[in-house]
């Protein structure tokens, strides 16, 4: 354990910052997590300082950096989050160098989204493969494009919202102002969509079976349903890897890049859409990408985000 | 006029092979055409050694080194042709090193429509901008991703096929085995699909005033209905641009770039499609990108093949 080289990762929350020290080669010493109440920019400044000098305390040395992963639109480059939806008072937020100057060290600041690609594809799922895409399958898709080992931001950070794929140009309305975004169509949500879609007898019989309104069809329900054998529930967990198929589609025509990292609470339920999924995505790309293509489930967990932010916090050193 | 340091960019089409002597400002200096007859590799390779060898007579000196853009499946850091479909017999062909022992100055090698957008995003419409990607509209659509000025790849060659992009998931069949891919609703076949979906009434007044089949418009064919005040015509051009604008709002979700260069031989018909290309953007993106949103005509017509093969030569030297 190489103490002396140890970096400091930070996945702040909406509700909660969690902190890690991390050793060079990706492994975490220790971690420490602590509610964020306060949501001004210098309380969360004070909140990431207070955690990094208790794990320099627990581990009884100084990081040689500090990496923080910020959920929002981030500039990397310079270190200041221009929005964050779960800091909504934030505006051209200058964390970067406000955390520098209280953790004297050199601070590196990423989205937190690509924090878990980046550590994904460095040293998870996707580790020893050139190119990654990573899309976290939540509420809605969170995304990160992984170039040679390296984040890409395109013109200003706003790279990777693979969530606003368009699958269907006058679908679903999307929060992002649009319609027919992925996910609508792959994410949690997105059961009630398919739900709606089934013809109406297999929708009778699905929601006799659930007891409830197809718009309150969750993935556990549809689990649970699936598991029961009820056939309704499968189709809906065929649709959503279906059009997760197609969307990875698009991203490997756009990108020729054949490595995906897919996380997020649904990969519990990976064998009930990763088969439509792997489909889909060969059947709307060309055949020769058949022996490339491969959809990785993500195997860091929750320590993607911190480790993610060590390793960016590792490339100022 | 920089002579002495002067490259050679080769542009290899199916029919023809196109040369240029190209000065360090990106200047055609001298250009020359021969057709291409036997399509062995080793006749290709004699014919792009004797335009080089013209090239350097009519200069009076040695280019420092010559870039040629091929079509096809191209390996450009091992300048391997993995196959074309303009030279079916190819496979795996070492087609630079090959080029390189005839003309005895290094050679680089590309993918054609990499160079298009290369040359775009360098001296062309793109200039100025550090992210560019580029769409060829034509039969189908070509693609090049420019990032930080220099092409990117992906995982082997297989990047920028944007024409792939999935924007109806049931929707027509394409020849890349796929279905509803951007290329069947906005390059030129797509004005007969646009014309098989518009309304019974309105298709028919459409063939009354062209006198041919649906499958018969072409984008030629539109435009000259759409000048005579045909208004079915006008709606098969907003479908196209509404179309490319989906297509290009996902690229931005994905790549967060702001820059397209649109290329090929329909944007003589800019004005009849493009603010609907615009508008159809916007909707499918986050409002906060409508100020950075641009979609420009490329520059550099014809030479655009010449000039970013040429560039691949100079970062040779």
């Amino acid at each position: 354990m190489n103490n002396k080289s140890f970096v400091i990762g930070v996945d702040l929350g909406g509700t909660n910052l969690r902190a890690a020290g991390v050793d060079d080669s990706g492994k975490i010493l220790v971690s420490r997590s602590a509610p964020v109440g306060d949501k001004s920019s210098s309380a969360v400044v004070a909140a990431i300082a207070g955690s990094v000098s208790e794990i320099a305390n627990d581990i009884g040395s100084k990081p040689v950096a500090v990496g923080c992963g910020v959920p929002g639109i981030v500039d990397a480059e310079n270190g200041v989050v221009h929005a964050s939806p779960n800091f909504p008072a934030w505006s051209e937020e200058k964390l970067r160098d406000a955390v520098c100057s209280k953790v004297g060290v050199p601070v590196a600041m990423e989205n937190d989204a690509n924090c878990f690609a980046l550590a994904e594809a460095m040293l998870g799922a996707g580790r020893g493969h050139r190119n990654v895409v990573m899309l976290t399958l939540g509420t809605g898709i969170g995304g990160g494009l992984v170039f040679d080992g390296k984040v890409f931001h395109g013109d200003s950070g706003f790279a990777g919202e693979v969530g606003h794929i368009v699958v269907e140009p006058d679908g679903e309305p999307c929060g992002c102002g649009g319609r027919g975004c992925l996910e609508r169509y792959a994410a949690s949500h997105a059961f009630a969509v398919h739900a709606r879609r089934l013809p109406n007898a297999e929708n009778a019989s699905l929601l006799a079976a659930a007891g409830v309104d197809a718009s309150a069809i969750t993935p556990e329900l549809a689990a649970r349903l699936a598991d029961e054998g009820n056939e309704s529930a499968a189709v809906l967990w065929n649709e959503f890897g279906r059009y997760l198929g197609i969307g990875i589609a698009t991203l490997v025509n756009i990108l020729g890049v054949f490595t995906f990292v897919i996380g997020g609470g649904i990969t519990k339920s990976w064998d009930r859409f990763i088969s439509a999924a792997k489909a889909a995505a060969l059947s709307h790309t060309y055949a020769r990408h058949a022996a490339y293509l491969k959809l990785l489930r993500a195997g860091l967990g929750d320590n993607a985000g911190v480790i993610g932010a060590a390793i960016e916090a590792r490339r100022l050193i």
